[in-house]
């Protein structure tokens, strides 16, 4: 098991800014994580999440949405093959993707992506943990992270039914470093 | 140009209630749509989105996402073909489908699910306007619908700036009737 330590940064975007009101999903098999909505063409999100890793042979994919107000639409999105990333407990400068239209697939699973869009996006992506921590320390990760990860259907069953509606899970998912 | 109406009602769940907070998204080709999230195992979103149309080879895309605090997962997914949609003005009781665990691709475009899940989900699919409406009227409705959908970016905007965060698009998107 590995902690995939990922920041999304910022973007730019061509197109007039008041066009654009971009958040950014982050997806690992059957896990998503979202960014709040940023407005603008160079948009600057800043926040930091992370994934539990069991099968290194996957990718990252990262999705940039325009918000409307009936349907968001995507203006890109970027492929990174997890085995790509480096391991490190440091946050680094990151690195500029170009926002591609469209995704390739084989076997049923994403492998690339294709047609480039003028758009890029500035992600800093990293493995937290050694591959090789013993086999009772990752279970005990994996418990206390599923358990914190779980609290967020509570908490935002309680949120809903109060006035606010903060987003929570994505402001409480900024606890990568 | 034809407009598709989806009214997302309710879904049925095995496991424990307080496991699931759960939302749906809708994807018809690079255009999304998303419900709120709703806590419990019979979850009861009832609420109605559209899509234009251009496209009547491709497929309606359902996920099922439990929200968590850190990431969110997905509980299943529904693929309906475009083509197999009933065309009328007048809503339906819906369909019952089964969520499916993985999506099966062909020429790197969604073509079914496979592997069922426990979990399913009913919802209500229609074409609202008929396929053969005159070039200009589809004009003025393709141009009528962007114009509204591109206000999202402004409300959005100006709802961050103040002191709630009501979710607007999800909310405005209940104009399919």
């Amino acid at each position: 098991m590995s902690l995939l330590c990922v920041r999304v940064k910022r973007a730019k975007f061509q197109g007039s800014p008041d066009k654009f009101n971009t958040y950014v999903t982050l997806k690992v098999q059957n896990v998503k994580s979202t960014t709040v909505a940023v407005r603008g063409d160079q948009p600057s999100w800043e926040q930091d999440f992370m994934f539990e890793i069991s099968r290194l042979d996957l990718g990252l994919s990262v999705e940039v949405w325009n918000k409307g107000l009936i349907w968001d639409t995507m203006l890109g999105t970027v492929w990174i093959a997890l085995k790509t990333i480096r391991q490190s407990d440091e946050e680094g400068p990151g690195e500029w993707s170009t926002l591609e239209a469209e995704t390739l697939m084989k076997d049923d699973e994403i492998c690339g992506t294709k047609n480039p869009t003028p758009h890029k996006i500035l992600l800093d992506t990293r493995f937290e943990l050694p591959f090789d921590i013993p086999e009772e320390e990752a279970r005990y990760w994996t418990y206390k992270l599923e358990q914190i990860n779980a609290l967020g259907a509570d908490n935002e069953y309680s949120v809903q039914e109060g006035s606010q509606r903060t987003p929570l899970p994505t402001a409480a998912a900024q606890c990568c470093k």
